[in-house]
């Protein structure tokens, strides 16, 4: 059987990654692709690597007939993605990439994000995106809520040691390092090529980011207790990826045992054997998350590091894994290509 | 059924790059892989970003039972490569990707690669391995001798106008720029990122690429007469992609028909509607190659642009599609994945 | 005795590099620095790599008291700069590195830039600002043009062989490859780091590109009679530079002695040794122009070769030559810094 | 007077950027240039972009007359250095960019090099090239070691808090984002650009770092008892700059103003308004150094961010600005240079 695939949003660079991923899906079907702003382009318009796929005129997410679609990936930015799903029907499954349903507490919506939710009841079915843990009940959702980028790599990270109490809740530092494409395709000058060409910077430095919403939302439910944790994003000069590096406290063999119990199953969570190190390089493209392990010299301290691809595994990538799930497909469907090196 | 395929020189990006897409193919599976430099390691200790596929270990090739192998990539150096291939057993199916078996004249091979020709009886019966244009030929060789990368590129540019005759012959130029993995994984001074980054030159200048044989080779066996281009190559501070820009004279208008027609049946090769001009960045890791065409403002002038991706289009890519080819698969199995952008 | 320094336009890529060569210059000081929508703003707010300099904060045109400059820099846009420049005393020195004021012809002006000039005045005493072949008439003018950066380093390459006729002047072909900061600090999708990295293409192909009416009117001018040249850009992910290759007829040691005579004793025009070529990164930053010539295999056919750094050489420190030749300082104060490697 | 200049070692990226510099010093002259396996060759076929400097051509070392030389920079491999120097005479002023001579204690010497120290005389006489903190010492020395560049970097972070106590010594977490010259100009696979490009990794995790050495020694000494703090370099696809994310205990505003009044006269670091974060784009090619402080939401976390580039501020410039102590110029001669951007 073969599922019919609407795309909203899809002028941006998650929307092309899931076409790109789509595309080698043997049981989906791409029947809508919606951008306001490029409605009546062609998609080999905008995004010209795409030409060679037969795939439907941009148009307003209006001209949809939602009753044809068995899966609707919303890729909006936040707020518009609220308003868009809140008046799409309300059976339709949807695999939503925006921050819009991230948090389930309104007030932490609130906190972060500045305005009031306006899909309350949407809220408050969605479900956390995160596949690897969230996985049972994503299979019976109706509406699935992808995760921050940056949030999915420091969790990937952290869970595990988090939910078995294997490290000290209150020492975490999170120091990420970003490729340019998480940014999206916004026009910015820092975003430009000349500027962030042979630079690297901190930004949203002192616990400003928004995935940090994620984040306390998840370690503390995880913990039974409010766990904070310090998120220190940079943004670096390269298109794709993202290096977590985790400062925790506890021992370097009980974490690592720890990890490698944990993901023994995943087929896309990579555990790297005690002392090695990922980059982001080996996943460049894939939906693999390469994490390792090593002690520090000093005692009780251990430094966690995963990497992984922030369009593919990130979101685009975790998205189609997601809405496998809730299509009964097999989960790594579509999502088994190697990482593009060099 | 599943081919049993070995590669030799596994260590090497056009190595890799070929396990990337056999192990998409469905089938295909991936029975030996030899590096005799550095046998004995898995290939995940080589190519980290590989480390999810369970591969046989690297090897010597005197290791590799050959009467267990349906189809052999050699991916050495040159040289090597003639003198390995000549061992093997002479019922062997084998893409060779060297320059070993490109030139047919052994007097042609000894002029641009210095040696004398090490294995006569190969290069006789070996076929140039431009898929589109030696398709039939390739379906029954043994033998099939991989292009240059930038030999592809500029006769994808160039074939179907000197076939057609709608070219002038004597003033052709191909003014290319190449990624840096087209060098291979050679430690060399200049391909240090840090010399390499940030800036550009051309090489080879003059006519002294040894890609130029395969240029006069084709094209005067095209037109019947000798015919010599000009060919400048620069390197450029990315990994994947070739850019060839080729100045030639005749009507645009019937420049990009020719092209239209010729390529109108392609899988792979897409010429862009008149006036378009394609870019590396929408071909990177894919087996597409696009061609534009523009008239210039001086009457009779025309630019003639391909863009495809080295490692794959270029040497890898193409080496599978004759694979298929010589296998009695599809030709596009295995090779339909899309661009990686950005 | 110090030269007061007015840089209208000083939050763009040209007047920061202005900013950071005055700085060295022992005899300049900069009185003033305008950009419209950043006034009120410091200097370090918008460059923050020219904090540690001592600068006047950024202001409006129009609160600048011209009198009190000796010097005025023009780094605005064009049209917008014949506008503002045709309000200025009419006694001011000013160097302009806008479009507006190259074409001597208003014909040509309309022709390339779509309107009517609106300073027919300024533009008929303006002088055309290739330091190395006007510097008798930039000594005693009051308005100096600055060149296109692509067009002074096609004009480096060529300019001798034309003047010394020694090459085919209906057949010379120009295959330029330039960076990013040439296309300014401009909003442009196509500008973002994610869409240009790893990736490049021509741009402006067949003859469309601006800088053609400076290849046109100078060339043909040195020629006395008409001479075209074909002429095609591509965009290269660095950030500075301008490689020009170009394709003419002549005989190769004859062209590289009359480059070689040529700029025998110019203090910032480098010809290599016969067979050498030049590379952006080895003239980053600096105020250099590498050229190099190698003969082609064809008999008659000659490569010619020039790369300098479009910000510097390309425009505002070609800017600063012409500065002080104006200001009877010696040509090269402020401008023998050795270029950035690696 | 001019004072002649001896550089060992001037083939690498630290001898070139040497030159870079002395060449605009307006008091040096290089007098001698060695280069063991490129003797004979001139400096501009070991670095096209100092071709336009009269430099004396490269040599052995046993071939300079130290005699006539005023300065010696020595930029070889550690080990070589001890070696080298020893054999100098023993009244040559010499600053020492290598790790030999940074490390006081002979046994730490052999912790984190594996060798026993060769020229313990030299050892025990040698200064501390950190020029802001070992100013008065660095004026009469004959000898001074420079220090590691991301030694360097932390220090200028740290050094004035844990002079003054206001951080946790026990809490000190160094995370460093690396530019790729910082390793030198040595063929390793992983510093290719098609491996090193694009992506990014940590490299010796976990406390084995030999900067450690310098930490460990230098914050001990400040502190007055052993302090040790935990350090991940991170190689970053750029070639210049580091950029050091501190993450320390105490008060935002205490750490910012100790900072501020620490570096209030000095004319290379630049503290930031309190909030903002530096970049490495807004330092390359110069010997300045950001610095910036952020308050965590978690009370009493602090972010300290250092950035400077490691050829200039963290090696050649550092090296510049000891010598003109030295030899009793001004600290800042031929260092004020502007950064380059973009």
């Amino acid at each position: 059987m073969t599922h019919k695939i609407a795309i909203l949003g899809a002028s941006g660079y998650t929307g092309a990654e899931l076409v790109r991923l789509i595309a080698q899906h043997p049981n989906m079907e791409i029947t809508a692709l919606s951008a306001d702003r490029k409605a009546g382009l062609s998609m080999a318009q905008v995004f010209p690597h795409l030409r060679y796929l037969h795939l439907p005129t941009l148009c307003k997410i209006g001209e949809i007939d939602f009753s044809q679609i068995d899966m609707c990936f919303c890729a909006l930015p936040h707020k518009t993605s609220q308003e868009v799903i809140s008046a799409l029907p309300s059976d339709l499954k949807i695999v939503d990439l925006s921050a819009d349903f991230r948090l389930r507490d309104p007030a932490d919506y609130k906190k972060w994000y500045g305005n009031d939710h306006a899909a309350l009841a949407q809220q408050g079915e969605a479900i956390y995106g995160l596949s690897e843990f969230y996985r049972d009940d994503i299979r019976t959702a109706r509406l699935v809520a992808g995760t921050g980028c940056n949030a999915a790599t420091g969790q990937f990270a952290l869970r595990p040691l988090i939910a078995a109490g294997v490290i000290d809740l209150d020492n975490i530092i999170l120091d990420l390092k970003c490729a340019v494409s998480g940014a999206g395709r916004s026009l910015k000058e820092n975003l430009l090529h000349a500027e962030l060409s042979e630079g690297y910077h901190a930004y949203a430095v002192g616990g400003t980011h928004r995935h940090l919403g994620e984040f306390d939302q998840e370690f503390s439910a995880l913990a039974g207790r409010p766990v904070q944790v310090q998120f220190t994003p940079h943004l670096i000069p390269a298109n794709r990826g993202i290096l977590a590096t985790a400062y925790v406290r506890g021992d370097a063999g009980v974490v690592h045992d720890t990890l490698c119990a944990a993901y023994a199953q995943e087929p896309f969570i990579e555990v790297l054997p005690m002392g090695e190190v990922p980059s982001t390089r080996h996943v460049r493209g894939s939906n693999f998350c390469h994490i390792g392990v090593v002690a520090d010299r000093i005692e009780g301290r251990v430094i966690v590091i995963a990497a992984l691809d922030n369009l593919t595994k990130g979101s685009s990538g975790q998205a189609l894994q997601n809405a496998n799930l809730m299509l009964g497909e097999d989960e790594t469907t579509g999502l088994m290509m190697a990482p593009l090196f060099p």
